[in-house]
């Protein structure tokens, strides 16, 4: 049975998720996920619909029936998830250690039915609605009062912890808040108290007047590599109107969100020759959280905004930085846009 | 020219470390480190002295002269350094973001002469030189003011972040104290403010009653995987007696340290097949770095506890783990350490 632990030296939740029978071989280093296995034994293939769990949405032909092929984009439970959402929430503790049972949600958002497909290579018109299947799951998870938030992110090759290679994105709904996420929160509220003005809105006028970070831009979107950008080439995109929550976002502007999470993920790939890479979705926690609680939660809605956060992982993240949350990035994020920007795709 | 910069939104400080000039073949994913290349070319081996900067500390023969062989100990200078001590201390900013000129120091300390050691397979009195030594140079960089942390880390093998197999550890000296640190200071203030009893001190009594997390015990240390480990295997040691600082430890207590140190690193290797692993010291900020500071320094003697942290790496960090600090073990504490316990070493 899975549990939640909290750390008190850290102040962070952890996921204690053990399942399995322990033998010292499921420790051991995994094999690289690079490439897509036989379309056979692949759980994500179409005609392989039997080997998830039954899937939770899915975008298909209309004479199609749910766990057949004929979808286009399709959610299904994870066959080992780290939490699940029919176990009872119970807090509890343990002498100065507190605990949480397992319950939670952990949902894979398979992408395309085509083995031979990434994000990359969607057409336009399929990664919008991948997005808006994104938002849907989303909104419909916030209906839990027992999920304090939800994340949505994607790991793309070994190094960046995928698993399997068919192209896929995952969604966890939690019952505790992460502690970067509490943090962030409160930056954004401190920065909105202290000049009446969003974080990130502030943000994104400095780089669109300094542009030396910009990676890509749209009429509604920014995408540039933070200033303070902890590992090589990494990338925030977020929208220019300020918004606090992506489930908000319309159809249209989840299809220009398409277009430049598209346009940043093939220049990345020219670059860094097809990296591993991870996303972090970052977005508002529900609002029945947020009901009958004080300033901080009331004023979420002025002075959080949603952006998406994009790793490559080209780089080790050594034992001190894991260690002391401090980084050492060898590439100036000025020098990474500016290649980012440089290349024909 | 390095420097430092802030995030706004995750508080934190990264070093941008761009001294070379920038070709993509830079960023490309690296080979692996985990075997010793040929002696001549090892900076670190004897013979090859005259490769690094000029060593600031050596433990050697008397007879012999500084930066030749007939050493068993050697820190020098990074060659490559992420920071300076000769650029000037510099704070600015820039619109939203705080910068600071790349001040600071990195050292390595070269462990042993011997390219077929690691520190698991060193003499007791050897490793024991090792942590005496590394006191040294910790409690010397104490002395410029300027630095504001000391931190002593260790990376070993390619997915630990190490580029060279010749057993070595780093120090750097930084001119900020790093967001985990000073959370982790302000969560054993905090504890210690509410129970008037320091947090590890709390700790170590659980474990020892517990005693399902211990690796290794001693008269003066306790090894254990903690109770919320967010990566599989983790391991803490601590000092039994209530100590803030690493630089306050007598040799007899650092020679204990050596004994516990190479115990756990030896049960580790056997259970995980030599892994890659790092070891992250967490010790007291320079004490005038708490000179005339309100009730949060002038207590830290009392409220914080310093352990070194020791991390296998045999799992990738994944990317929403990187984003929200919320980290899913697959081993369970209780388990990892039954296994470290039941090997013979």
């Amino acid at each position: 049975m899975s549990e939640l632990r909290y750390d008190p030296i850290r102040k962070s939740w952890v996921i204690i998720a053990a399942e399995r029978s322990l033998r010292p071989s499921d420790h051991l280093r995994s094999g690289p996920v690079h490439e897509h296995g036989p379309t056979g034994s692949c759980p994500f293939c179409p005609g392989n619909e039997k080997s998830t769990p039954p899937e939770t949405y899915a975008l298909r032909k209309p004479e199609t029936l749910p766990d057949t092929p004929g979808w286009q984009i399709r959610v299904v439970p994870n066959k080992f998830p780290a939490l699940d959402q029919s176990v009872p929430l119970q807090r509890s503790n343990n002498g100065l250690y507190d605990v949480t049972s397992g319950f939670g949600v952990h949902e894979v958002l398979v992408e395309t039915p085509d083995a031979d497909r990434q994000m990359d290579t969607l057409s336009l018109r399929h990664l919008g609605d991948v997005f808006i299947a994104l938002r849907g799951r989303i909104e419909a998870l916030k209906m839990d009062r027992r999920l304090h938030y939800i994340m949505a992110f994607k790991n793309y090759g070994r190094e960046a912890g995928a698993s399997l290679f068919h192209s896929h994105s995952q969604i966890i709904g939690i019952p505790v808040i992460p502690n970067l996420i509490s943090a962030e929160l409160a930056s954004f509220r401190e920065h909105f108290r202290a000049v009446k003005s969003c974080l990130m809105c502030d943000i994104i006028s400095q780089e669109a007047a300094d542009i030396r970070r910009i990676v890509a831009e749209s009429k509604e979107f920014i995408s540039f590599v933070p200033y303070s950008s902890g590992l090589p080439f990494e990338v925030r995109i977020a929208p220019k109107a300020h918004s606090h929550d992506f489930v908000s976002a319309t159809d249209t502007v989840l299809r220009s969100f398409a277009r430049i999470v598209r346009e940043t993920l093939r220049r990345l790939k020219k670059v860094l020759d097809d990296p591993p890479y991870n996303f972090v979705l970052h977005t508002s926690p529900p609002a029945h959280d947020r009901a009958g609680k004080p300033g901080f939660w009331k004023s979420i809605e002025q002075d959080y905004h949603w952006y998406l956060e994009l790793v490559p992982r080209t780089t080790m993240i050594a034992g001190f930085e894991w260690g002391t949350g401090f980084y050492i990035n060898t590439t100036r994020p000025e020098d990474a846009a500016a290649l980012l920007r440089s290349v024909d795709i």
